[in-house]
């Protein structure tokens, strides 16, 4: 497996990124990605029961239609909690882009990142949009990566190409987040890209696991947005033996939970004020979700995540977080290891005497600087 | 009823408080709070899994005994996670004051605040116990109630009279919390004497209700301690018509629920580097505890409290936290409502169109100073 550390897109993929006006400061806030053939897509979004407009429209096109071939995603508003309206702007976009691109609208995702509670410019939206499409190409991975951007400080985006049989495949990815700096400013976007063929079933499956253990073992401030996203799509132009859940499916998972981790992991890097990055691993556990409900427990203790930043070796905020997590761990199988805290990168290691099972958690610490940030005089 | 903003024990109670050597500064440290008579208890503990010495041993003891007449209290010491050392010290704290009171030690209860992960120093203890018995009175409540703080800038405090026929009875209640400025010092404790006489069902059914609505509706850093409790003594000194749950017992409840309310506003009052009180009320709820998990989750969301301590009209970050709730609340049912965010109080109104029920949970902002404080280099 060869690892490149930018986004190069896979075969049969394209995008583009333009300032549309969304934002005020004029940066690229829109984006486009598109696959030349028809692409299977499967999806990951936000749990919170308030969900944003595209996030909605997502799910009708997703369990109506089976093909996809192209996201637009915008920075600067969230489309969220702006009633009837909010659909009926994310459909409008979809439509306006299903004319340029000359295919269905049902074939076209939408995302959205930024303030809730404002209507999108849907004007402004259109009028970009014929140059956003003219623009596509390979290269301009380049605009759309900054055009996902909030209040990031670097891109995230990562590459990777792997063997099948003969077949070189690729699966790259890009995200954004979870900087929440300008109010309300929240969200996790990504979106994976990869030339492999797939089943449906497979590229569902494969998606899910490496979600479980990538974006859904990080938290920055245990605040939970209302358009995270992951989209992967999956447009099998290389040409190889397709994949199925039995068939190549351990090749895929691979690269695929390789660069979910890898974003995941830059996306908690990026996290507002941080000034450590925090890795909880908890061992001999009955599950797997039991050892993630106890680190996420502890990575969301603002007592653990002030004395971590603070250096404070303060091993009783971790053995009250895990307490606090409800499972039923006793006293006297509780062992908890933290190793030296003047570096950049700290490693929690707790082990609980339950089982076999264990989890990873990543997360960074709690600075006056992401109040500050958060409280938005920065 | 009558209400008086400072602590006034009722009839047949005493208390002490000296300085025994467990904090470093020579401060007081170890309270007594002492029924001449035998008195019912009901009490509280955290939920937390791991829980500190002293609470297993008052749940030993009230399992197997019905009366009891004395609480011992330290602060600067959690006497947590300290094995079977942990439970054997709190034993022999109470034994030693058994034969100083010469009363059986079942009938003593013991709580403690402050570092977890040390032995109580149990030498200084017994030696300090001689006086703090001596030096028992009425008057004594006075050191008593500095000798639980820590890191409280004020000492929370309140006495109730009411009426039950032709008696006064008297509620008096004392706190900590939840200052948790060194290292691991956690907790909130809290004391509640009435001399009013109540059947021992009565007794906990009115402290679950009036806990329920006070100090298990209130959050700091939504960080759960290994050693909250709250234990209420009734001696029944009053001569009252005895209280059971036909009888009088709305009168005790509400004097008892305002008792806790005013005790765990003081507590939010004091957190940690606060620069605002708020008051969550969430309403048209299908039920008390649906309300209280959104208002929970809203409290407990760091967006909301560094916005609400930046002054920033934010109500993103509280549809969020609603929907991150897990309720089945719809977009178009969900109103919010949020005082102006330049005053010391701030009040959110949160309405879902569920059902009637209504719930209220208080807390604080997030602010550097709660940071700073916890990173312990203030």
């Amino acid at each position: 497996m060869k690892i490149y550390k930018k986004a190069i897109l896979p075969n049969g993929f394209m995008a583009n990124g333009v300032a549309s006006g969304i934002k005020k400061t004029g940066k690229l806030d829109l984006a486009l990605f598109y696959s030349e053939v028809r692409a299977k897509a499967a999806c990951g979004f936000t749990t919170n029961k308030i969900q944003a407009a595209p996030i909605k429209l997502n799910k009708r096109y997703l369990k109506d239609n089976k093909h996809f071939q192209a996201i637009i995603a915008n920075s600067g508003n969230a489309n969220c909690f702006n009633g009837k309206f909010g659909l009926k702007d994310a459909e409008e976009t979809a439509k306006e882009l299903s004319k340029n691109l000359k295919i269905d609208k049902q074939a076209i995702l939408v995302a959205s990142t930024g303030i809730i509670g404002r209507r999108l410019p849907l004007l402004k939206i259109k009028h970009a949009i014929p140059k956003l499409v003219k623009g596509l190409s390979k290269e301009g991975i380049r605009q759309a990566k900054k055009a996902i951007m909030t209040t990031d400080t670097f891109n995230k985006e990562i590459t990777l190409e792997f063997k099948i049989k003969n077949q070189i495949a690729t699966i790259c990815g890009i995200a954004k987040g979870s900087g929440m700096i300008a109010p309300n400013m929240a969200t996790m976007l990504c979106f994976i890209f990869t030339d492999a063929s797939i089943t449906k079933e497979a590229l569902n499956k494969a998606l899910k696991i490496a979600v479980d253990k990538s974006f859904n073992c990080i938290t920055v401030d245990g605040c939970m947005s209302t358009n995270d996203s992951v989209i992967l799509l999956a447009n099998g132009s290389c040409g190889n033996d397709t994949i199925d859940t039995n068939k190549h499916f351990g090749l895929f998972l691979g690269a695929l939970s390789r660069a979910c981790l890898e974003l995941a992991r830059m996306i908690v890097k990026d996290g507002e004020g941080a000034s450590k990055f925090i890795k909880i691993k908890v061992q001999k556990a009955k599950s797997f979700s039991e050892a993630k409900t106890i680190a996420l427990n502890i990575a969301n203790s603002n007592l653990f995540k002030t004395a971590i930043y603070g250096e404070n070796p303060n091993f009783g905020r971790i053995v009250a977080g895990v307490g606090a997590s409800g499972i039923n761990v006793q006293e006297k199988d509780l062992k908890v290891k933290v190793s030296p805290l003047n570096k950049k990168e700290i490693n929690v290691d707790v082990s609980i005497n339950r089982g076999n099972a264990s989890a990873i958690v990543y997360t960074s610490d709690l600075t006056p600087e992401y109040v500050k940030i958060n409280a938005g005089y920065n």
